[in-house]
């Protein structure tokens, strides 16, 4: 794997920013590995993501940026992310009781599949510690009281720990607690949830039970963004399963684990690989 | 294809529906090609689909209903259908403007995929009679007024002409106005409608547009039972299709026409097998 | 959940078989909670699956077996087995060096969503270990040399191992050894595998790669039965994803990851519930 | 719809060709409205394809050819296609006796999803001739003789025709008749074929029925161009659908066909907005 500069970035669409960027990239001797751009015709905004070669580029990395925002933020009123390849991200992930999507997203982790570190497992239970202690992971639990009263010093205590941890980025695998905005703000965009989805969709409790007692024929689980609005954020990964109607509540539970990890790991993959840009609501997801 | 007798029951779950129900046909010479069963735990509701060859089965056709009706129905408090393989169920379609599910179904129906007969189209619109005419179907329209002052005329005329069609069920393809109760009264369970679905919904108007906001990664269509509560009947089938970033409101209005016919065409399938039994607001849909 | 008896029978086709079998629990008290049947018209061939509680039934579990033998069996000419819910199966996993299916078997195991017992993990290479520590399951290993010559004896080590321990039923997780005929004798179509899949079909080494080159859009996971011929068994349970041209020869192995893990364990679960009647070459995978 | 000019080109990848060609067209005013590019590590290739707005492009329409041969051609070792958006291609469609695939497409062209003329259907049968009517399209019969000794004289006929009608594309809509290489030299990556996809493949007579016989819980179809190796030419579109044990040969045909004219209709797509670029025996499918 060589070394590269990863840029993410989107501006309002103008003509020649295409050809500014990859000619400032080519002229410094970077070997551009890879280019994917999207016009959204509504907005009129432009989204690139660009990759490319750091050997032989005339520029150093730590001076990359600098470059970028005097060349072309201002002009183009761009707003951008650079990422090196060879600087691994930082997750943090938070549980509660349920271990499926934690097994999976460690699986992963100690197969190699992920350029990533995970310095840290939190939680308000005790429940899977032993899922720490098996990956030799440090297992941190804050216990919420039910009348919520210290909260904001839980927070708190996270909040200096992920900073503490350097973390990039939060993956929120089954946390049956409510983010509040202060941590949504500490990082935006970057605290990934995974929740079921259904066709129609069951607002409140026990949605499996309520999709059996509705007789639908697809359950499916969404991953997103966690935004100040509960389950609205943008929405970066989807998948569906088929059932029927032998399909128990227990049984749909069980086919919804097995679509709710698989889509939580697909959107950490992209976000380990920097391949998400999001805009208003929306994510553009770069293949 | 040998005839066969169809018979759709539930009733309350006890011992013994199974064998006596089976004993009854073998008992009388008929031989059982299908049967398959569902218990509703929940509600402690048993289901059956069974099928017998009428060769040889000492109970002429016409009689076979008071027999059930006499030994079990009141018995186990069982609601049931008859129906025959050889009888061809008679289904009405109603369409706007729209022609993609017309089209589906009418191609299937040309190339003998069904055992079904059309005699009849109906529709508020001129626009889809060119295809009534290539396929030498009668279409038959009545404007309805924008402010819906003749809806109730009009609904009268259609029903007399599905009564003197004979029609069995009617399949909205695309229809662009709310059936009324009376109509929903007069064939429950028996009119079929298609619509679009998303993860999560989207209410209103322009729904593919909302979708595309919002940038789902999914979308899907729903074919259920009209009931009086709007879009919200028993689900027959369902379907979905990946979309990506990429996707124009417009190309999502095209997958979504893809997976609408389809879906559609599935529910009529089942429809036209007599595969669907309905209980509450949910189906059991028989392989 | 209350005691039930399994019964999984295949026959030639027959009038009465339903009638009778169902006759026979209902009058000995037995409440019926599943019923599946399945003809093959072809071959003439009539396949069950029924479930009933015991309790209030009249014929003690031990002497089942004897009865259906007596009555039954060979009036028929059936072939039966009999299972009994609150009896536990025991797996045994086979596995090489690739860690993915491993964990996806026992994440489920340890988060009890099965009813079973793994007592044991056999290798030919040291590799996982460190996964069976985690979840404290005894761990075998027996090294199988290039030229085979220790082959022979290796099986016979992990068969006295397999018969000591009781094992139902064989998983391959990824076990890239052919398994001997004598072992598969011994436990016919209940050594289940997993192998990846392609439209077209790759046969040789390197079969991602090949599938890379050859640019398909879909690529699968089939589980099925291992028998004499290679790959060739009873086929389970099948699954596919997309890929595009954008994937790389990895992301296919990853993605193709994702999916064996996933059939692997749906058709473990089919096994575990005795929902899987095998006859010839193919399966009866009831719901 | 404004007019577009739309450039597809392959070459060695080489740094600079994004930077040199975004330039060219940004230097003439041409504003650049898609831009997806591809790079084949292992044959170090590099695809792009870009489309632009002609309003103020410097150049006109009729020169720009020559002037990225000029250009860029020889200089990058580039091969490249030039196309309009508003200059319609012209298809033609082979059938023989199955009617799925043929009404799939003209639905679609009738309702005006398409950007494309279609002047004629070719056919070795009578049989379809009133689909052809009813969509009022020319419908040529060539008998081709059993001993296939008139073969030639007829592919002659039918290329004499397909130039007269300046055919840009050929669609085999289920089309039971194997291209000559003539025909495919003439039409090198412009023949689409449909044919069904099985996980394991079957080779031979009744694929269905053999498929059925196996037991495979998965179907499909792939719709690749034709080349002189038969049904292996480069893979287009594919997917699948789920099947069980109770399908019966008939009901597979019919699954099969449903999923026939959906993954056809998706190449067909792909084909009229120039978004398939070829390369060996793969396809770069952009989005």
């Amino acid at each position: 794997m060589k070394p590269t500069a990863i840029l993410l970035l989107h501006c309002p669409d103008k003509q020649g920013i295409i050809s500014d960027v990859t000619k400032f990239i080519t002229d410094n001797k970077g070997n551009i590995v890879y280019l994917d751009q999207y016009v959204d015709r509504e907005d009129a905004m432009f989204f690139m993501r660009i990759e490319w070669e750091l050997e032989n580029f005339l520029i150093p990395r730590e001076k990359i940026q600098d470059f970028i925002n005097t060349l072309y933020a201002q002009r183009y009123k761009m707003e951008f992310q650079l990422y090196f390849n060879d600087e691994k991200p930082r997750m943090a992930i938070f549980v509660s009781k349920l271990s499926h999507c934690l097994y999976d997203l460690l699986a992963r982790y100690k197969a190699g599949e992920w350029n990533v570190d995970i310095p840290c497992i939190i939680s308000n239970h005790e429940d899977l510690r032993y899922i720490a202690d098996q990956f030799k992971i440090p297992y941190y639990v804050w216990s919420i009281k039910k009348d919520h009263s210290n909260k904001a010093e839980v927070e708190k205590a996270e909040m200096e720990l992920l900073k503490k941890e350097k973390i990039s980025f939060i993956v929120l695998a089954r946390y049956m607690q409510i983010i509040s905005d202060d941590m949504i703000k500490t990082y935006p965009n970057h605290i990934i949830n995974i929740h079921h989805s259904f066709l129609p969709a069951f607002i409140g409790a026990k949605p499996y039970h309520r999709a059996w007692e509705r007789g639908v024929k697809i359950i499916g689980a969404t991953s997103h963004y966690v935004t100040a609005e509960l389950d609205a954020g943008p929405i970066i990964e989807q998948d569906v399963t088929r059932i029927t109607h032998k399909d128990t509540p227990e049984s749909l539970v069980l086919k919804g684990k097995d679509i709710e990890k698989i889509v939580l790991s697909r959107a950490v993959t992209k976000q380990i690989e920097h391949k998400i840009l999001t805009y208003h609501n929306k994510t553009i997801i770069f293949s």
